[in-house]
């Protein structure tokens, strides 16, 4: 299936000048749902071995649920401050403009555990960065990350090096 | 599986008083997480036949794409203002305190489509109310609601009146 022919490219969001891919239009069709789902699980089985898959909010959770489900994994969900109930670690990273906080819970991840990162897309790095730091302040190891989509002129892989990036689409 | 055992009270989150039910020790169990899919797949065979799965986030998205995914289906995001790239409509509704308002993609839902909402719990009901304000305004028609967690005391299910709704673990 041709994923990118099925995604939607909206412009101007969230500012002037952004070209955004819009996942909406392929979870809405029920072929390129489980044709995206398919072909990351299929990605994944590269990483090796795992204990449990993390995922940001909240278009992390679009993708890593159902993979933990299909690949018979628990999910921990990574979260902006204050959405979590129990007590949290949190990690503060740059933005272009400000900062942004990401939290996980303090017994999430246990040390030696072996971590798949998952998300709808790799741009910057950010959001990835910052989960890693979470994870491997926890103890756990980071043996994978695994996107739908990635914008490689963006070059957030090069900030990721000694990690295992695995992407399904490419722009 | 017993898998109220395995849910979590956080006690005064988000404020003073109320027991939160936290899901994440659920998703953290491979088990229990398999439990709890498989558990809302089956009830939802009883809401007869439908088009497609719409959920809000960020926690009905833990279990709305993995169902869709199970049943072959397609899904809707609900969205908080500003979070949907394309053109979206929207509705606010009252809280306790204020108001929140939530989106949805205009071109998301077509006329006569039969929709299951999707959710991780069930409380004063407000959420669900304003899916199905969303869904009628675009001609869509509401199968059902399939929700986790049914905080039965706060009788949000009286509000939802002439609407199917199903839980599977009540409080």
């Amino acid at each position: 299936m041709d994923l990118k022919s099925k995604l939607r490219h909206v412009m101007n969001f969230p500012k002037e000048g952004i070209d955004f891919i819009d996942i909406t239009t392929v979870l809405q069709n029920p072929e390129a749902l489980k044709y995206s789902l398919d072909c990351m699980k299929e990605s994944m089985e590269e990483f090796g071995d795992y204990d449990i898959i993390v995922a940001p909010e909240a278009r992390g959770f679009i993708f890593g649920v159902p993979l933990a489900y299909m690949t018979g994994k628990g999910f921990i969900p990574v979260r902006k401050p204050g959405k979590l109930p129990y007590k949290t670690i949190s990690f503060e990273y740059e933005l272009e403009y400000g900062t942004s906080t990401l939290e996980i819970h303090e017994d999430a991840v246990k040390p030696g555990q072996k971590i798949l990162i998952v998300d709808d897309l790799l741009a910057t790095s950010g959001t990835a960065e910052s989960i890693i730091r979470l994870i491997e302040k926890m103890g756990g190891e980071v043996v994978g990350i695994q996107v739908l989509i990635e914008l490689e002129f963006l070059k957030g892989r090069d900030k990721l090096k000694g990690y295992n990036v695995k992407s399904i689409v490419q722009f």
